[in-house]
């Protein structure tokens, strides 16, 4: 590669993995020169180029820009922060696009090899002899039927009455919220999230065009005061929060905090929504909004990514009669049918014995990795907000003077990908926080490159 | 059951069939006495019990009513077309809740024992064998990979040039259509669909809140000068159609018409969204918008629902690079990662030597059926609008004086699944026309049915 083409490559491998998103302002012609010690007319070469391939496009007096899509486009205007550190979608795009060489402390996912692996060889042997129907037909509309029982019963039995019709299977838990966004929102409407609380809330919401409100997420539960205020002011339409264990804070709902939310729900005709997808991390099973007041004014949803297997694409919908058949024809008409088969190995998968065995070693498994986790960050002056009762994810606060956008750029460039706080924060008050995912925190290299990263932001 | 009981259920069957939907005003007492030949007060009983479980509601001086969703649901004051038999849904929901004994010729997939069962079970056990990766993480958010080369490929070979990443799987055709709609459309926009076309375009777009605007197909595409004034008049940001094979016509576009609909599109800066969901059922290759100005105005979807599995849900966009990164963005938003597993499963059955010869012998089995029902459907004074090419959909004519949603009625009660016009057209002007699938016409019950629901309706 010649220099120019390799200034080229540069630009074009920033573009790739967002560091520069569409419509960004490059760096100038003499910067980049200096960056990559190349000289100003390599530069302006390596950018004409580009714009004669149209990846980027020159303004007379502004500089150079990354090409965007049409102007006509209205999604850009609402669902793109222009800061990449606060988009979103930056966690879910660096972890999904991330090489295996790559470290992932701030992904959402267990690593492969924690994975049921065995039960889905397992299943996929066992469903390969299933009678035909399962294996080419289209679902009835509510989705595999055994695997909305087997959902029943686990709601029946934390003593919540439901029957199984009270259930619909979609293609994950994001597209269960997604379709109950649909039915409730309008664009314009106000919705309730926690600050903090998982990115792909607001970049859902983003989508629907609707105005999120935060409120602060204590140890205990969402913030009580500010919550009614919130409700009274913003009349919001939807609460969505998660069910047990807390993403990012690692935190839980206590009964107290559960039972005054949902007075103040119920008051105010609000809805929550509750996403259960951390269910079979519990250690000790903490207190749903579903277990204090049934359908009433809750809709669960859930998924089987975490602890089965994030390929096998499966979320289901637990909610009152009254909004399944209206679910139903909104999933029909923007998704048509359920997947039989996914959902029938996910079935499977789960009512293999050796399922149970599986997660209770997982939970002692994670729990031992979160002491260790926690332990090794102490050294580096990093602390847990909130020590979790179960799960992933541990909540750290950074020393006062480190920004964790500006760590977790330093920390990609040596291919270790973080979660910086405000990706969590709609108030962008979360700077000076870090989710851990504990199971992908157990390599030395993590906390060499942290370390030296904090100490290039300390000097 | 007492007699009031066997009158509830008769009601609740009613709503679960969407015989009866939500809001829909229940027979009169009187009415429903005289068609269950029970007394007045026993049907009096059987309303009141309904309406004290909340699944009826009484309104003074007007009747009774189906219970509605909350009123503060938006998506019903724009979605629910009031009459049932005209209702896009209609046809997904009977054939997607059918018992198997119900006959489906107006249903819109093949039987279970057309599908390649084999491919898929070899698939499977093949697949139970494959690295952990693809059985347990998350894809990159493009999907499957070899499965995204075999459809570039598939569209390099008519001659297009497409890079592998110019193509993004999605969980279904339909949720590919469903992300273009939410990258190009704002609610109160105009989108332009075939008339008839696929009942579930008005359902999707019903979702999206957009003016939808019809142009009558012909033989050989859409009427052009209609084209060229309706995109005058409502300026439309989309027109979605299929690629190939119509739905729910069989007819093809001819070359001629595809360029003259191209030009207008373009000068209009209009994008064409085809749905090329039935590929594999082509004998010879009809033209496609695609073929004539590659990715420039035209986004092509599609799935393999049809000739692999409707039970593995997978469908995919190819489209202009500039375009896949914010598709990318939506899907991740709104659904999280594609399914590795589903992708893989379809990939190794088309992969599979038998597929290939599968759908040879498939092809020349339509043909068959094709002519058969033909025959059949002759006798009965029930003839084709244009003879199909290929593929699974026969467009036919009743006899004037014969109401296709009147018939599809009678016919339902039978146990017979018919596709009545009227859900295909926007312009409902296709109140003689019924869609009739061929690989569901082979039992001799159908056409007597059809023989004495015509009969009644002449009587």
């Amino acid at each position: 590669m010649t220099k120019i083409e390799k200034s080229m490559h540069h630009i074009r491998l920033q573009i790739e993995n967002r560091s520069l998103m569409m419509g960004a302002r490059l760096p100038s012609v003499r910067t980049l020169a200096k960056t990559l010690d190349y000289s100003v007319s390599t530069i302006v070469e390596a950018y004409d180029r580009l714009v004669a391939e149209k990846v980027i496009e020159s303004r007379q007096g502004a500089g150079y820009f990354v090409s965007g899509a049409q102007a006509a486009f209205p999604y850009h205007d609402v669902a793109r922060p222009t800061d990449r550190e606060i988009d979103p979608l930056w966690i879910s795009r660096q972890s999904l696009i991330a090489q295996p060489h790559v470290l992932k402390p701030g992904c959402g996912w267990l690593p492969e090899h924690w994975m049921p692996e065995l039960s889905i060889r397992k299943a996929l042997r066992k469903v390969s002899k299933q009678h035909t129907d399962l294996l080419v037909n289209y679902a009835n509309p509510w989705g595999h039927q055994p695997l909305r029982h087997w959902i029943a019963r686990r709601i029946e039995r934390r003593g919540i009455q439901i029957q199984p019709d009270q259930v619909l299977l979609t293609e994950s838990g994001t597209q269960a919220i997604d379709l109950i966004c649909r039915l409730f929102l309008q664009a314009g409407d106000s919705v309730l999230v926690d600050d903090p609380c998982y990115f792909n809330f607001q970049s859902l919401l983003n989508v629907h065009q609707v105005n999120i409100v935060a409120v602060p997420f204590q140890p205990h539960g969402p913030d009580l005061e500010q919550f009614e205020q919130i409700v009274q002011q913003h009349k919001p339409k939807l609460y969505i929060t998660n069910a047990g264990i807390h993403n990012p804070t690692g935190a839980t709902l206590s009964t107290h905090t559960a039972y005054q939310i949902l007075k103040l729900a119920e008051q105010a005709n609000l809805t929550i929504v509750e996403d259960d997808i951390f269910a079979d991390f519990e250690v000790v099973s903490a207190p749903r909004y579903l277990d204090l007041n049934g359908f009433a004014n809750v809709i669960q949803i859930g998924s089987f990514s975490k602890t089965v297997s994030a390929s096998i694409r499966c979320g289901y919908i637990a909610a009152h009669p009254r909004l399944i058949d209206s679910l139903i024809d909104l999933k029909i008409a923007t998704n048509f049918g359920c997947g039989l088969l996914s959902a029938e190995i996910i079935y499977t998968a789960l009512s293999d014995s050796s399922y149970r065995k599986y997660l209770d070693g997982l939970k002692l498994h994670l729990v031992d990795a979160m002491s260790k986790t926690i332990r090794q960050l102490g050294k580096l002056g990093i602390t847990p907000w909130v020590l979790p009762k179960g799960g992933l994810f541990l909540w750290c606060k950074l020393p006062e003077h480190i920004d964790s956008a500006e760590l977790s750029k330093i920390c990609l460039a040596h291919h270790v990908i973080l979660a910086p706080g405000n990706a969590f924060s709609q108030s962008h008050s979360a700077s000076h926080f870090l989710r851990f995912n504990v199971a992908q925190c157990n390599d030395q290299r993590i906390y060499q490159v942290l370390e030296k990263a904090m100490q290039q932001l300390s000097g």
